[in-house]
């Protein structure tokens, strides 16, 4: 397209870039920064430059951070005995959303998936077993996602903690709540059943 | 969210800013970036932040590009005696992309909206008008979106250019390629014989 300018197709092709952004898109959301006060585009352009700047892994639970331990781990009032054991910050973000959760967690950076090249060495699984090694941990809850990659990968861990003599505890599978058991599908409607709980 | 670098907080909020991104989306591709190298982030930042660098009208037809005459009105094959009105530089780029039109066009960056306080003066009507006056123009094609705004342009427009004595014509309404008559609008449908050709 010699007709748009080098910046703008630039930009078009970045934006593409992007995991659910087509080109279209891509196309639109450029159009509309340029309608932007340039000062505006300037801002966006250096804030997502810096997104990595200073950011590490927690020296606790590898959740990513700016400082040395992270604000959850550095939290006096979170249990430290007990660690939920996550995929990514994204699913970490959603418990702390929900507000529930009073203990720290473990961040995996990702799940076993031997198909797309990932063992668990490119995990932090080795980290999660010498952090439960050094003692004082009363309950590992795993709250992978329900997928093959994440059974394998509790799997995986489970194999390790079950000789320490720690509890170890999913988060339950069943109907979402608002969701519609006449559009639930035959695994969910096991697993709902199989965890029921007393009324 | 105070357990999210502030970094990466700013950056799902600039990318929440963006149309038809929500804070989920905007999360999910703060996070996407996140797992890139740093100079992938760092050259993203860049290209976008200098979307709008050395980007101005074309002198002729008020499209965006870096020449004082964009690439389309000094391309010495296309028809200058022909005009396509269009909306916006993605409706340009759109026709462009279809491969059929060889004339120029003249870019209006809006249509009039009193709704949205977008008058006639908002826009390059004024421009267009004393283009036309210019002389040496055949035919003005009208290709805006067949919305209240765009026929409301379309007849400002045409009140101008009626009494000069030139061919205006409109895009054809119908039924777009690949869709179902079944499923065609009345309004559409209504177009669609109105503007029937012979076979």
């Amino acid at each position: 397209m010699e007709f748009i300018p080098k910046n703008i197709e630039r930009v078009i092709e970045e934006f593409s870039k992007l995991p659910g952004i087509g080109s279209k898109t891509a196309e639109r959301l450029a159009f509309y920064l340029l309608r932007k006060p340039n000062e505006d585009i300037k801002r966006f352009g250096e804030t997502v430059g810096n997104l990595k700047e200073g950011i590490k892994y927690c020296g606790v639970c590898k959740s990513l951070t700016t400082e040395d331990i992270c604000s959850i781990c550095n939290n006096e009032s979170r249990d430290k005995g007990t660690i939920c054991i996550v995929e990514d910050m994204m699913d970490l973000i959603a418990l702390e959303k929900a507000n529930q959760y009073k203990g720290v967690y473990h961040v995996l950076h990702g799940v076993i998936a031997p198909v797309e090249g990932v063992g668990p060495d490119e995990l932090t699984i080795a980290e999660l077993i010498e952090r439960v090694k050094k003692g004082g941990i009363n309950e590992i809850i795993i709250a992978l996602n329900p997928s093959m990659e994440g059974e394998a990968t509790a799997a995986y861990i489970t194999r390790y903690i079950r000789p320490m003599d720690i509890k170890i505890t999913r988060i339950a599978r069943g109907i979402p709540v608002g969701g519609d058991l006449e559009f639930a599908d035959s695994q969910t409607l096991k697993r709902a059943l199989e965890g029921r709980m007393d009324y």
